[in-house]
């Protein structure tokens, strides 16, 4: 991207702020951002996809080996069990020379029952980045500012209680390491919207996007690290991903969220010479109020598409509704 | 239930084992229960009544104020943020009289952002019990013993994440709250298979319960104590829910899982004389291998479907695949 | 006392606020309050008090069980295992009838360990308030803006880890529900500067108070609520504590800290006819300075004290110095 | 240690056992080990040597950039608030341009406060290892099975609440970096008990190891990776430590406890040619009963030691009471 990497940053955030902004659009109490691009119209279409009845999560598993970063004191859940089944039996049963030992429940008949927590940063696993995860120049969605949006009581006005029901729709993969040729693009690559129009037209018809859609974008990344076993260059290093330049699609395209199959969407590191933080996060969050998936496994939806050549589906992606959360963990599923 | 009231409790539990029992019904190494009488013809014939696109949350928000118990450490989730809005407001604007405090984050370019993290027990607020969350005489689902199923490190045979698609099916909401007249049933009335089958006559052909349905029976008490403000004998006194007479209904209807408003499925106290934990759970549970959902929120759906007269829905209920976990957290979605 | 049940609380707090503030005393950047007036040779001369060598941890047991209050959001400290000694000897051991479960960690030659977490709010069991706990119309110890002190990253300025060597002094306990002839002090009983006075004559020199010492003063009311396993009360209901006109006391006296077998404290209902929140806390710790210690458990020091008749000995209260904290969990020791 | 590299761990670890175990040494139950070599009298005579009063923390910071590893889940604590002071200054003195955000507390007369959590492995920081960390083939302290002593509930035998008012002794330093010339020792050197010795005699009388004394030895190493802010070879790459070897010594001079400023105490990687885990733990913990501490941070004690030639002092190390803690989190003092 020769006119990014050689331009000035501010020229391009300011240019599109002006260009993509929607602030207002959709009224100034709004919490759901590009989601307004949802109607009933929209999910009834979107549930008829699902002919086949055959489902598929997308989430990673939420586990002490998986891919959360440590980036202020974030990293991976940690689950732990107020008791385990392991005390019962050795209490019932008796485990070999141990008389009686306490950790047998003492329920009658029989009865036994094991309970667990889990701490957990909420942008650890399979996510989506709430509205008010992001500000530019202190200004959140709508324009508010972020003294208005985010207290130490979470997000009170975009929180993730506010879009419970708000993830359900047509789902679009357009699975350009695929249609790349090399099942996985290489870390750092910057994904345009020529690369995304021409991975729609590679797939066929089914993979048209249109308004209210939720595309999800794979890489490859996930699946490769996950192979390796290595995290570590995941989290934050180099990675595929969207280019700055694709804000242009994502906004005029009026997608209801995008998601990808890498730890952050946009392409790592940045196309910018100068000193810059995530810039499409910067426009895409505040200014489109563009829902942003991050760590989606595709893997198994991918191989699915690519043997029917069928790229569309029912989505459902509600994230937990954690009041004031500005991360939603989620479960997503797709039915085709 | 006076033959339950009067009689023993070894001997009704013993009788619903003898009676209810799954094991080996899907294998010795099955990790889905009941979960197994959905199939791709169920989902798609599930996703077949989305025919207008109305879509509805049943989760309860996951808040400071919500009704999680105090039981064995459990309570409500904690949501906490690692930096909030405020400071960062107050860094690029400056709070009135003071400066530069050092909350800013002093990103370029105007780049901010916040992030946050949850302790919470698994089942505090909308969720599905694992199939390792009971046990009776330590033995688990399948006959697999206690020690082997559950350990410091969850569950290793039954956890959440093997039922990362499993819930996808055809939903059927059984209002009896409303249907018996009240609009809420009172604390300790037992749910018997004689006033489901009323409730689905009452409701009409959409409410035929078959094999591999997600049962969702609206008692009202959660809409009441919300009202009240008051969780403290939602999460332990006394509480409308299923009879333990109802495990037969339960079996043989072979449906997939049920799920009700009220914190424990199971009306509370039970209906024997003798001392006895949860006798529903543990017949249901690790015998039938059966799925129960708590605290689900039947509110807008139930008014939807009191409007249109349809009770059926496709149904999403995808649980967080926390790796072993024994609680699943979930936001459900219907949508008719 | 009539003059404060009858007078205005504003004119109350302003009257203790020209009295009492130490603002500046120690300098603008100051972190100790009234440790400051803790320097080597009071360290010394209380080290000379520890002649017999008998200790005694004066911190309540952080357990799931204890006095922990649910104010907003907080409990008791959840701890839970990451792995258990179960699944150790299980593998090793062989749990009966149970083949190789997959607990056992496979360590050579017989190694084993297990580790642990914990979640709890830093005010859950015996602590002290940080400076930075209570704001008095929004200025904070020192007179800094609430902005300066305490953000999403903790208490910048006044947090645990500036006073991780201050606890150290000559320790004074004042037994006044022991003085007071019934072993404790009914609840709502407030502890006036005579009663304090008279306590110290009625234990005689050793009891003393003096410019640095740290001040323990036992109401009985811990113990009670401990002994009939009812702490419902302890958090939130009325107290025996400290009255608002102790303030002069408290100030003119130049402690170091103060503490009590309390949940707060101060009396509870406080002794203002109109609404009114913790007004001892609002001038104690922003004003004068002073660290105010919770829940110490008085109990065996003061069956030791009033067996040899000396209430005075070397304590030694430090913290654990959590980056920011603004509680400070503490097993506090007594050497006499 | 030729001897060892070349011998068979097998054969080390079983003379160690035979030659150091001190099982039944202090009655069935005991849960204080080697602490029991501390009484009255080593406590008065310890309280002595504080002449001067100068008191210093041995603790490190318990924050986000800290030296915890990221061991089965572990790492840094996770410190949060559940409200911060900035939305207190912001709702009284109005945020710029932002009316009445909701992050004001609304408590009447200017009163404010807030609060904070903590999540935290109990090994993330400064402290001792308790007595149910560590098992020898499914052996704990005194013999007892892992069964027996730590379950999903913790330690249910040695627990952290059972050593409250424990760690009070005289503790000596060791600054054997200091006295091996270099002010820090190398990664993997192995100090054995003739380089404890021959520190001792450099040090002077005052550094004679008597009975009951908590022993500090310091290595450099932490100061070291504070220096150049790199934690990670910390954690879990080689370290100076304890020689396997000096087992006899710290068995034979029946000291309570011994600490280092490393994350390990002992030499990493350990001395034994074949695979072997924490050798040195294993003969420690289980079968000798002894107290490690780990992360005490010895810089400005040392500088202290080494100014005025007096290396021993009062050491106050009460680890916090966590019932069934197998991890002691402490803020160590030393007074001098």
């Amino acid at each position: 991207m020769s006119d990014l990497t050689g331009g000035a940053v501010e020229e391009a955030l300011a240019d599109a702020r002006r260009k993509y902004r929607n602030w207002g659009r959709w009224g100034p109490d709004d919490a759901l951002g590009t989601l307004n691009y949802i109607d009933d119209a929209k999910r009834g279409a979107a549930a008829a996809l699902a002919r086949t009845g055959r489902a598929f999560s997308l989430a990673v598993e939420l586990g002490r080996t998986g891919p959360g970063s440590g980036h202020r004191g974030s990293g991976n859940p940690v689950h732990t069990m107020l008791d385990s089944g392991v005390e019962g039996v050795a209490g019932v049963e008796g485990v070999a020379g141990v008389a009686g030992i306490a950790g047998a429940q003492g329920y009658p008949h029989g009865f036994g029952d094991v309970d667990d927590v889990v701490f957990m940063p909420l942008r650890s696993g399979t996510h989506w980045d709430g509205l008010g995860h992001v500000f530019d120049n202190a200004l959140g969605w709508n324009g508010r500012r972020r003294a208005e949006v985010v207290t130490a009581a979470g997000d009170r006005v975009t929180g993730a209680e506010r879009q419970a029901a708000g993830f359900v729709s047509r789902g679009v993969l357009l699975d350009v390491g695929r249609a790349a040729g090399g099942g996985s693009l290489r870390d750092g690559h910057a994904i345009t919207e020529d690369q995304l129009r021409a991975t729609i037209r590679a797939q066929g018809p089914s993979a048209q996007v249109v308004r209210g859609d939720i595309v999800l974008v794979r890489t490859g990344q996930l699946a490769r690290c996950r192979g390796i076993g290595d995290w570590a260059g995941f989290a934050s290093g180099p990675a595929p991903g969207l280019s700055f330049a694709s804000l242009a699609w994502l906004h005029g395209s009026e997608i209801a969220a995008i998601a990808t199959d890498t730890f952050a969407v946009e392409v790592r590191p940045h196309e910018f010479d100068a000193p810059c933080v995530s810039p499409l996060h910067q426009i895409a969050i505040p200014n489109i109020g563009l829902f942003l998936g991050e760590m989606f496994d595709l893997e198994a939806l991918a191989a699915d598409c690519a043997a029917d050549g069928v790229y569309e589906f029912l989505l459902i992606a509600a994230g937990l509704p954690i009041a004031g959360g500005v991360g939603l963990p989620v479960n997503p599923i797709a039915i085709k």
